[in-house]
């Protein structure tokens, strides 16, 4: 049996709906699961071999992180350079990426996967989905599949229909068929969702619904990159389909928002991805003025969000969305968790997932509040402490030479 | 003698305009200073008693943050919560730090100033201007500059005029008085720059001028914090009295970008505090446009932008301020230097400082292409390795159990 106390909780901002925000709060976990919160001294006796002391400083459940593209090879600094002085972000880009990522060994992919997800970890994410959609052939995306089962704390959605690869430009309704019958044959035991780039350019309605639905069909669930580029059926698809999530929701409208909020349909946004491409900024008030569960998410990729920081979300949605800090702490824990359907994420409360955040700050309001700053002080996953930077040299500052 | 040579550098980018930017270079440092830049299989024989092997990885100049407000008690994070829901920033907010800072001991003082410093340090920073402006009395003033001397690698500026205390509000000019008067014999000693905040709230133009004039009377260099929440005369007074910088320049006319450059004044741009204030963007094209030298810093300070980081600041002015990759590290680099009057500051070049940041990047495009994400490897100071990660959890994954 594992045991570990999180103690000395100045604030801890539990996000389950009973319990709310705790002063002076202890978290214990034991076997990787929250038995028990409250108090700091209402700890019960003799509880927990591992000890974590918080110092006073704030706790957070560890950031879900919904939508990632991780395993690429290869990347698009120059694209990025290039949009940065006027050429507008065309979902074409992706195709550089498939290119370099079917070129690489496996080996080489998963190594920069788990640096990745190693990255994300020490910015506080616990739990990640990761796509496919670099491979666009039965084997490469069964191959991107297979490394992102190998990551740890990771849901792995396939994305076959991300975009038609170049061999299927002048017939793209083959490449549909392909994704929607052997492609998903091969690659739904490795994958709890299905996903597809609905928009102008990647894949239209009627094909993006022969995606899902023979994705349903073997059992996955639903998830649709949605109304990213200009306004599209994306939303209203994910709406109809009852799919977990859509994805993006950068250019929705009244009847969109009504839509997601009736089918219970989360709205992932990315604002990451809309800083890095310099597009609009999802309505999210809209959004949750509508009623709509409302995520957070990086879209960490190579061509439009090449960040793996929630923190770094989380202060854009402040800015740019209008959320309150605890409304971007809220998507970026218990809405991913959401979007993800995984009722025991994003909470900290009896029954959860032992995973959370210490961070350097005596409440969650400076994620936004010191943008740019790493904050995260130590992570707990599953019950066990696998980041901390207690011993690094950023706190002994000049002393620090290695 | 203390020799190091920083070898295997992919890309440095020297921000000298004679060298530009090197591939498969090398950097050697002689007790603190560059004595050779060049390819790295021309490094001299023997080079070295320090190695260090970049990897082929980016190497930059360190960072030189010419605009920070770091000796201060207390945080503001309510204040920037209520500022997210639509309360407007006013200059007066400053009087919250004042209050706090009188109320500290100098050493609480100092370990803040000391855990910000080397915040910035772990994001790349080598050299940073602090100023004085939390305590607003002869004896808290200088307090803060003696802490502000103690700190390594920065420079220190008197900004006794940086908001009307309490205690003056109904006679300002008599505060302006004593700011001109025995606060600035007593500070002067301990600065090397004179600063006023020339804005409705804060200082008129007479008030500004005559602070001013008494800094330069007493030795100092010139800065003023002009423009920043609304169109004023404080460009224009820096340009006049031969400022070495303008800061914020938020509200800037053409003709005010003209006497910038006529008269050599540096307009620092400080986009986090435009970010966290929810205000706009400088026209940063307009004034670069106008051939005024531009330098991006942090203006790190509870209240309006509480940052250390210059790759968030460099991120942001490539996406706001529509600043190329290579525009905005510049500012970061040469161009605070430049704000600072160091000549051998912000570039690597030989006779220049051995103040080098070794990015976990290919490019220093990657600054603005993965916002949000730590990219200092290793930052080298006075030619010491004075910060590395190389050995931190972040690198070990899921195995970095503490």
């Amino acid at each position: 049996m594992s045991v570990i106390a999180v103690t000395g909780i100045g604030l801890l901002a539990t996000q389950d709906p009973e319990l709310g925000e705790l002063r002076d709060a202890a978290v214990l976990a034991v076997d990787g699961r929250v038995t028990w919160v409250g108090p700091s001294d209402a700890l019960p006796e003799g509880a927990g071999e591992e000890r974590v002391d918080a110092h006073g400083r704030c706790v957070v459940p560890g950031f879900v992180d919904s939508h990632t593209h991780l395993v690429f090879a290869g990347d698009r600094a120059e694209e990025f350079a290039a949009r940065l002085v006027g050429l507008p972000y065309a979902a074409g880009g992706i195709r550089t990426t498939v290119e370099a990522t079917r070129a690489a060994t496996a080996g080489a992919l998963e190594a920069g996967a788990r640096r990745l997800a190693a990255e994300a970890l020490a910015s506080g994410t616990t739990t990640m989905e990761v796509k496919s959609g670099y491979g666009l052939t039965v084997a490469d995306e069964r191959r991107l599949l297979e490394i992102a089962g190998r990551l740890p704390a990771t849901v792995a959605t396939f994305l076959g229909a991300h975009v038609v690869p170049d061999e299927y430009t002048d017939r793209p309704d083959d490449y549909v068929d392909l994704v929607s019958g052997p492609m998903l044959d091969a690659c739904a035991p490795l994958a709890a969702w299905c996903d597809v780039f609905c928009e102008d350019g990647a894949f239209d309605v009627a094909q993006s619904r022969a995606v899902l639905d023979a994705g349903a069909a073997r059992g996955l669930g639903l998830r649709v990159h949605a109304n990213q580029l200009a306004h599209g059926p994306g939303v209203a698809l994910a709406a109809e389909l009852g799919a977990a999530s859509a994805d993006h929701c950068t250019h929705v409208t009244d009847a969109d928002a009504a839509a997601l909020a009736d089918a219970g349909v989360v709205a992932t946004l990315l604002p990451a991805a809309e800083f890095s491409t310099r597009s609009p900024y999802a309505p999210a008030r809209r959004l949750l003025d509508a009623g709509v569960t409302v995520a957070l998410a990086t879209d960490c990729n190579p061509g439009t969000s090449y960040t793996t920081s929630l923190p770094f979300v989380i202060a854009l949605a402040c800015r740019e969305y209008r959320l309150t800090p605890a409304e971007a702490l809220r998507a970026a824990t218990a809405g991913g968790a959401a979007a993800l359907r995984m009722g025991d994420a994003g909470r900290l409360s009896p029954g959860a997932r032992a995973d959370l955040v210490v961070l350097d700050a005596p409440g969650y309001t400076h994620l936004a509040y010191r943008p740019g700053v790493p904050l995260v002080d130590a992570v707990v996953r599953g019950g066990r402490v696998v980041y901390s930077r207690r011993a690094t040299p950023d706190r002994r500052g000049d002393q620090g030479a290695p």
